[in-house]
């Protein structure tokens, strides 16, 4: 393959783009256990040679087409170190290996995406925003319409649900089958026991209790899950009852103020796991995680909050109680009036949300006074963040 | 709803069968905190009385048809004890509440069934036999008749996935569509951005890079998603190609070798999360986790290594050579020939296997000698798990 092709076909990876603000490499400075890279806007970067060796972007280690590594990791000399490290004419940073010679070459915009200096890191975090029962009067929408024909109305919409954890979506036509073609624009569907999509049914005089009208707790669903649904998608196609306001609260937020108020009982939440559990003729499916999940940072992930999934508690005797009562600090937390969003959906819309951050529940309402016809499916995260992503290339 | 119609009722539910080798409660005794019960084989349970409380089996606590808790949780007063607690006539241990008179009744069976003393536990814990090369001798297998046809043959395949990690299914047809039809024993498919089924085909003289024969080392499957796929499934239609051996290797006896040799780098590896990423024109989908997973007993419970969703590490620059020397050091185990299953899969048979346990991996060969022709799929382990449940539920 000639350079030129290479160079063509390696630039059609995103990675490689130059983006919208990307300042050019200045210089470099090589040291011991470190290469250091200074970029024109003042930014300098750390990088380890053996890192730099373990990424090289040669086509005999990085496959230009595929785009993923192809070097053997235990290729990879620990010992090895820059004979040389110099900004080439192109711009590139151009190293030559002191092993075994050879070269590798990194363009700029790939360094500073990849750069893994605190600063670095935290320019890429996404942004999260914690919320209460406030975000009543700016809670995050979009329309249905912009989602479905637009690229801008779908990214807009994932980047509410990344950062809010829900959106709701107005203006979509009140009939079957549009909560999963909406649903679609962000990923395929997720199937769970309970099928790809459901509808959620009450109309009056019901003959049947899977059409009760009783309240329903906020809840994470399908906690019993080794990966609990991402994000669902509850839409309202017909509502004329009395009652049944929805609820959403905020999972991270109750979280976070739980760590401050009680700090022993987060900590006994996060660092317990329990088994969730749901079994019926045909199933039987139980998983362990703590019910609240942080990430290596401390970082809140995830939730799993659902009372009737709970399996008996399998945990020495001694912590049985503490547990109990940790878990009631967090669920009256999370039923506190001040952190629920409590509205009205109404036909046409279509309440979005992640599922292991927003609870969500159901206000009771009277059946006799009119039908309430919703339809829901699920999409999962790893799908809705890849489209965000997709979508956030600079073009 | 009368008495009676209720015990029938709970009775469907399998968690209060009498099991085949169930004995009997014999005593009760009641201490400040812990009801202690006695059973006919010598056992001892110690219950907590919150647990009891917490877990009560009444209609209006625990669902007769939904097999579900329904007591609130905060509707549990953490400081309620037993004002009696004694074996009834029936044989269920009988509890009447000192807070409010409320009475809880537990069969025999059920608490047997959710004791979590220590030796109640180990009882339950699923055996799992950690292999080598040596598994040649003696590897897992079924029959694929007997796994179509009935419920035994069935329970056999996905007890020994459990146990093992792998199954061969034996003597299928040697037809497209096949390997879906077997998987959908377990569960219904899982699906990923590569679809819920696909195909992966070689032939003399081959047209594209899709169709290449080169060696393929050992790895866990899209190490990138936030859960890899549970249960993997390739089914051998054609193969009269020259080479071409499969290779396994139980990860989790790799991992284990790897913590007695050298117990630094196993504890990096299971506490460095670090990122794996898959990214195409259509998508880029990221997940940060260990290497090894390990829960909080140490025990390991999923393996993700793939070098080609290997992402740019973002540890600190001190931690990178001492995680690639780490890394290095578990692929040198996992790629050890004592450690490795080779074998040459024949057209009717299905290799199954749990991917995040057991990596995959094949010798390169010769295209140009003759067709190879596989299928393949995926079912989580959500699903497997909770069919054996079910399978092993008494009859």
């Amino acid at each position: 393959m000639a350079a030129v092709e290479k160079r063509v076909r390696l630039n059609a990876d995103p990675d490689f783009w130059p983006g919208k603000d990307h300042a050019p490499m200045t210089g470099v400075d090589v040291r011991e256990d470190c290469v250091k890279i200074f970029w024109a806007d003042g930014r300098v970067g750390h990088f380890h040679p053996l890192w730099l060796r373990d990424n090289c972007l040669s086509p005999s280690c990085y496959h230009p087409e595929a785009w993923e590594k192809i070097q053997d990791l235990l290729a990879v000399d620990p010992e090895d170190r820059p004979a040389s490290a110099v900004l080439g004419a192109d711009g590139e940073l151009e190293i030559h290996w002191a092993s075994d010679g050879h070269v590798s070459r990194f363009p700029g915009p790939w360094l500073r995406r990849n750069c893994y200096d605190d600063w670095a890191l935290e320019e890429r975090r996404p942004h999260r925003v914690l919320w209460d029962a406030a975000i009543a009067g700016e809670r995050p929408e979009v329309d249905f319409t912009a989602v479905m024909q637009t690229r801008d109305g779908l990214r807009d919409w994932i980047y509410k649900l990344r950062t809010y954890g829900f959106c709701i979506v107005t203006d979509a036509p009140k009939r079957s089958g549009v909560v999963t073609a909406a649903a679609r624009r962000i990923g395929f569907l997720r199937e769970t026991h309970f099928g790809t999509d459901y509808s959620v049914e009450s109309k009056p005089n019901p003959e049947n209790v899977a059409y009760t009208a009783i309240e329903l707790k906020t809840h994470n669903d399908l906690s019993n899950c080794e990966a609990p649904p991402g994000i669902q998608f509850l839409h309202c196609i017909e509502f004329e009852a009395t009652g049944g306001e929805s609820i959403l609260v905020d999972g991270f937020a109750a979280s976070e103020k739980l760590r401050g108020m009680d700090p022993d009982a987060f900590d006994l939440l996060a660092q317990t796991p329990v088994v969730a559990r749901f079994h019926d003729y045909d199933w039987d499916i139980r998983h362990r995680a703590p019910t609240i999940a942080v990430d290596h940072n401390g970082v809140v992930q995830e939730l799993r909050v659902n009372r009737q999934l709970e399996a008996p508690l399998d945990i020495p005797n001694e912590k049985v109680k503490p547990f109990i009562k940790a878990k009631q600090a967090l669920v009256r937390m999370l039923r506190a009036p001040e952190q629920e969003y409590r509205f009205k959906l109404r036909p046409g819309e279509i309440m979005s949300f992640h599922n292991r951050r927003v609870l969500h529940g159901r206000a009771a309402f009277d059946p006799n006074s009119g039908r309430r016809k919703l339809e829901g499916c699920y999409v999962d995260c790893d799908q809705a963040w890849s489209r965000l992503r997709v979508l956030e290339r600079a073009e």
